[in-house]
């Protein structure tokens, strides 16, 4: 365990978040209390990260069902279907955010459920087992990735931020370098800054620090000539989504990276929590790539660094093609090309283990 | 001519420039008076761009004549080599500054000379000579762009500053996109915001809008996704110095949307006054790449942005081998692969030029 956390349900009906907006500078806590706060965070980025958002949205919806003070069963079940969709409207790439609300709304139309407090019970015992279980997918993913870093010494470049921070605990590619860390690689981790929001620098760059993980940060613009320079084994990014045909979207930059990646013979991975995978998507021209505000990009903290009246083109996800890709990590096993094949099997493999 | 200008000889004695450090909230000029003045006005990006680096080393030679009181040609002679030396130590990787500084110093050997007041006029003489003759390369640059560029529309990615701000006037890969403008075109830029220093954001985003040039600024990890979503019909860069074989050394971030232009078909030029091919380093292996402080990572402005006691890789450059570029637009013509040729031709081109 870490000494910080994402997020943390409190007993008397709240949800604690870390807000990631005040990193590296300030380690503070905001406690929400219904599901327009929680929708908000997520919508701001004080909780952000694909795997953190779904967990975030699980108990914004139990936040919903706790809350309500009827006892009439279907008012609750509709009042929770209409806090599924503030969440899923609060950011459109991540597919864990619409994965967990409807998980969450699957889990409490079932059967069972009798009453308005059955109902309650259930929706903190899904968003628990939502959570729990990204713990466990995380730890998967970085023990099904060590096969694939043979060296003794692993150098990394890695974008965004993929840690504890965006997740419920450990992380998904930085859970790979945190796997590997933790046996006893000698781990170095080139960290992309990832402008605009900078998750590299304030997010990853502080992670890193806690866990004691050397590491050096660069700018976005400086990853090919660090392949080029130095020795790199792998890049390691995460995803908000990925698609049926295996184009994934992930954090602005993450397009580039893969470029330059196959250009110098660099093995590109992308670790991928199975939820992440939607194969009702059939390829990355279907995902709908939000574009965010000027100001992430003329503005830094109080900093004004662009001329008044420009305009920007500020996409908060690019598209990787699946051909970029060497290799998808999930908790299920790893997928390598053609992943038309390989992550339907393993969709279809973490889909029986959940019924089992 | 613009409203601003880069550096200005004053009558008295100084050198003025404009304090780029503080772009695009303040324009305001520093008066320089002395060699040392010169040299860390250089160092410290207050003048920044290859061209505009090599002609306030002429003019900080200009200065050391000028206000050296001895009347001892010798001594005078032996000075100013003294402060060629603090120049070409400002800064390793623009070969201009090295080209200015011997221009000036040859000029200033001549056998002519006979006084010291002949030196303090030939020096002069020759500062402002290698000034105009910048001016009237880059709009020959932009001249023998305007073939390459067959289209009404053209829609270009551009890195870095490349403009009036990084040249006496008028600019080098900017020049090509003013050129552009002014026969007519209909122009469209995306800026890289270039990182660390943001030269996109703070200079040429506030260039294009003196200029009434439409444009989008951008991050520098989206220019990959850009070439996908949006028709780009050129990148276009300056650079710091052209090695024989065409390899370039430009703005850290030029190799990595090299590559990306590569592999979206988009062609990719260099802007290149031939004051910047060296012939004497043979490939961009022989390029000493200057690498900067960690602040300028860490820190924008007054926001610290990444944890303290963070380490960094700061390249101020990169070299794009030359199998990336298109062609390299001189003064004198375009240079097309194999650049060991073309660009030997188009530099004798100009030693005889230059000669006659």
């Amino acid at each position: 365990m870490t000494a910080y956390y994402t997020l943390e349900w409190l007993n008397e009906g709240a949800l604690r978040v870390l807000d990631q907006r005040l990193l590296p500078n300030q380690v503070a806590y905001l406690t929400l209390t219904d599901t327009a706060q929680v929708a908000e965070a997520i919508r701001n980025m004080t909780v952000r990260g694909a795997p953190a958002i779904g967990a975030a949205a699980a108990f914004g919806l139990a936040l919903a069902a706790v809350h309500n003070p009827t006892t009439d069963l279907d008012e609750a079940r509709k009042a929770l279907h209409t806090a599924g969709k503030l969440l899923c409207d609060a950011r459109p790439t991540a597919v864990n955010l619409f994965w967990a609300v409807n998980r969450m709304l699957d889990a409490l139309d079932a059967g069972w459920i009798a009453r308005v407090d059955e109902l309650r019970e259930a929706a903190l015992m899904e968003a628990f087992r939502i959570s729990a279980e990204d713990v466990e997918t995380n730890r998967k993913i970085g023990e099904n990735a060590l096969s694939l870093l043979p060296n003794d010494e692993v150098t990394f470049i890695h974008h965004c931020n993929t840690g504890t921070l965006a997740t419920v605990e450990y992380g998904t590619a930085l859970g790979i370098i945190r796997t590997a860390h933790e046996a006893g690689r000698k781990v170095f981790v080139f960290v992309d800054e990832t402008r605009p929001r900078l998750q590299g620098a304030k997010l990853t760059a502080w992670e890193l620090t806690q866990l004691g993980i050397p590491y050096r940060l660069i700018v976005d613009g400086a990853a090919a000539y660090t392949m080029k320079t130095h020795h790199v084994d792998a890049v390691t990014v995460g995803c908000d989504r990925v698609a049926a045909n295996g184009d994934t979207a992930n954090k602005i930059g993450t397009y580039g990276l893969a470029i330059a990646a196959r250009a110098h013979g660099v093995p590109f991975y992308i670790a991928a929590p199975t939820s992440t995978i939607d194969l009702c998507t059939p390829t990355g021209a279907d995902i709908e790539i939000e574009e965010r505000a000027a100001e992430e990009i003329t503005n830094v903290g109080v900093e004004r660094i662009a001329p008044e009246g420009c305009q920007v083109f500020n996409p908060a996800f690019d598209v990787t093609p699946a051909e970029y890709i060497t290799a998808i990590i999930t908790e299920m096993g790893v997928a390598y090309p053609p992943f038309t094949e390989s992550l339907r099997a393993l969709v279809n493999a973490a889909r029986s283990s959940k019924r089992r």
